[in-house]
């Protein structure tokens, strides 16, 4: 069994021994068992647990000793005293794939720090993988498949988080995924192992790294610079004050080491680094919704000037051209136009739409500009009824178009958003910009892309 | 009647002439008249119109001339070539107050600058006040008024928007506003007009102003240093690129300077300088909604490691540092936490929560930093299912405390944000930290401070 087949074990097992299950159950309850059973697992499910015959219908096991043979996951839920038992009674039927939730190893003191280089040799000696300890595991949307101890049902978005964290599995506005990994105190499977998975995995198209410390860093470049060639790898590393670096280690037991050290790597690899949440989810939707940015050469279309300006000024930041608009796109829209403002870039179309129609020299410009071969990628400012429009635009063209979606956010904007299927969108002008750099950074380098697909917001 | 009674003709008129007023009604119309009876404006309208009789059931004025004397404000929509010969005859019916929407003047070419340059001498020479040209005038949500061409219905929100901008007029992700003045090519009405309505104006708590050029700098300093000794005012200032400036121009005309220069103006006069537009936001709902933050020692509370290794990070950018909790907070607490880790902050309350009730244990951590006189903040991070225990902490509490909400944005979570009332929420830890750094800055130098309030997020 290679690597990437022993972390498939992990993700797409077809049994699963829950070794701690809770008995309570119902909200707050914490229980992987009802979870499982709520997102519809269609896997066999072997709870263990010394004081329930049943639970939610389930048989339970009374202890890991009696279980089958042949299941391919164990999830240990137990207390940091009893786990290393239960991981040997697990090895012992056999299971070569444990996750241990269970806090209080590396992250917490000197017993935790023991108990888990035991737990580490004991796999290692069996031949088996350990995710954790001190991690909420894995969410695998597309077999309905998760060990997490939240309800947090999930879509089958092809963006997959690697993550030192359970609490991220939660998501972030505006970026959701269909797999994650909580690697938690990585004693064992650690980030190389997880990408050199998502590799090859055809339901992965983008990839998002939360790291706190990498472990073996040689082999994470090896790997890293092999899976960025396929698919865009974004990277999130918090970890560069002080106290910030004391924190990672109380949490993972990782050591975050120098921020440019990072930095040098991640740019070595062709990883594509974020610096927050809301750009880790903006990257993702961009890789996700639009085509290759092959070019330097943006064309702006707004109906507001104070916006472009905004805009303008994130486009200098980032490295960007104004494209100079070709003589045949001018005269194409121009007639639209008042003679003491012709169309220029930013092609503002506010005065001319308020003349002939909104909606029409909104799509005559976007198209136009689309159509230019001096522009190679558009940022479009617009309110969100505006959505309708842009969607069908934008749609098999060779050129991403990045929306700055302005106005309030409501429940009438999130709709209108899920109906037009066009999920690049962003909230300020800087946002999108950089959004559309990514792009641009990673089309530079990379070999296969995906068509455009639409995700939740 | 001094300046400040001279703009309230401007957002609180009890009569207005539309001169211009367009015949055509319904979606895609930009029909001033149809929003100010949409937006069931209770004063008297006068719609000129030389082509109508009457519109939407309101008797219609042929000419300029044939209006009643009294009017306190006329809003200017003709054709730029029309312009002059409108506000000369308004002027002739005593009107003191204009807004000249039309476009076409100091934005545009030559023939525009002169026609601007006229205008303003003739209002001038008649002791008038004009707010353009190439503006959308004004919002006064207070009064049901709005002058704007777009349907835009506004909640009473007591943070007022001053702009050189109509298309920032439609908001932003997480900015609302109940007044709002789109200054436009800013001929006479200026900022520190403006401002110095706005400094008495009870319906005004947080002031965010969106500049591209200042006009006359030193009264803007002097009357925006004593507006700021009152209230907040925010500045949102783009412009800082080569492109954006010559784009500046020809958007407003306005001369955009030097950006450090500007810097330097804003913090003498002790103005909140906002990055982008999402900060904006962030800093407007901050000071609507928290009590002053009067130090530097912030305590957070959390359910993930990896969030607070984040916030640290944002922390040490921000200058703030991590409270020591006294020995009373962590005895108060400790019994719930395991004895591998002890409560120390962050605050990691995740486990004592899976073990002793994870509302309870949130709500216990909560009340006791913020009991604690060594923490001067907090940072609470949450998904939206625990707002509601949030917000009955915070109440009535001498500390703010800023939320990052983990988890994704949909309707349901903007449901939870609008159940709670409690809209102090930041979607990353870098702007929860943000929005509070604006209160420390701001605490240190403000004079008078309103209560706490709830807004439409």
């Amino acid at each position: 069994m290679n690597r990437a087949e022993q972390i498939r074990l992990f993700l797409e097992p077809r049994s699963v021994a829950l070794v701690g299950a809770r008995r309570q159950v119902g909200k707050g309850s914490f229980n992987a068992l009802e979870n499982l059973l709520n997102q519809g697992f269609p896997g066999e499910i072997y709870p263990v647990n010394p004081h329930a015959e049943e639970i939610l219908g389930q048989k339970v096991y009374h202890e890991v000793k009696c279980l089958p043979r042949g299941i391919d996951l164990a999830v240990v839920m137990v207390p940091r005293e009893a786990v290393l038992q239960a991981v040997e009674e697990s090895l012992g039927r056999g299971i070569k794939a444990l996750i241990v939730v269970s806090q209080g190893f590396a992250e917490a003191d000197n017993r935790g720090r023991g108990l888990q280089a035991a737990l580490e040799l004991m796999a290692k000696e069996a031949g088996a993988r350990v995710v954790g300890p001190n991690s909420f595991g894995v969410i695998n949307a597309f077999r309905r498949f998760s060990t997490t101890l939240l309800p947090s049902p999930r879509d089958q978005v092809p963006v997959a988080l690697v993550s030192q964290s359970g609490g991220l599995l939660e998501g972030f506005w505006g970026f959701s995924f269909g797999k994650a990994v909580d690697l938690g105190n990585m004693c064992d499977v650690d980030f190389a192992d997880v990408l050199g998975y998502l590799e090859s995995d055809p339901e992965t198209r983008v990839i998002a790294v939360h790291m706190e410390g990498v472990g073996d860093g040689r082999r994470f470049i090896e790997v890293a610079q092999l899976v960025s060639q396929k698919k865009p790898v974004l990277v999130l590393k918090p970890g560069k004050s002080g106290k910030a670096l004391q924190a990672v280690a109380s949490h993972t037991g990782s050591l975050a080491g120098v921020d440019l050290v990072y930095q040098a790597a991640f740019r070595k690899c062709g990883l594509i680094r974020a610096e927050n949440v809301e750009e880790l989810g903006d990257f993702a939707r961009g890789f996700l919704q639009l085509p290759p940015l092959n070019g330097n050469r943006l064309a702006i279309v707004t109906p507001t000037g104070a916006g472009a300006i905004m805009a303008m000024d994130a486009m200098e930041e980032q490295g960007f051209a104004l494209a100079e608009l070709s003589a045949e796109t001018v005269s194409r829209i121009g007639e639209f136009f008042p003679p003491w403002a012709p169309p220029s870039n930013p092609v503002d179309m506010l005065f001319a739409g308020m003349a002939h129609g909104y909606g029409r020299i909104y799509r005559a410009s976007l198209e136009a500009v689309l159509d230019d071969e001096n522009v190679d990628g558009v940022l479009c400012i617009a309110g969100s009824p505006s959505l309708k429009s842009i969607k069908g635009i934008a749609e098999g063209r060779s050129k991403p178009v990045a929306v700055w979606l302005q106005g309030g956010l409501d429940e009438e904007v999130l709709a209108r958003i899920k109906e037009s299927g066009y999920q690049a969108v962003f909230p300020s002008p800087e946002r999108a910009i950089k959004a559309l750099a990514a792009l641009r950074d990673y089309s530079e380098t990379s070999v296969i892309r995906g068509t455009p697909c639409s995700v939740p917001f």
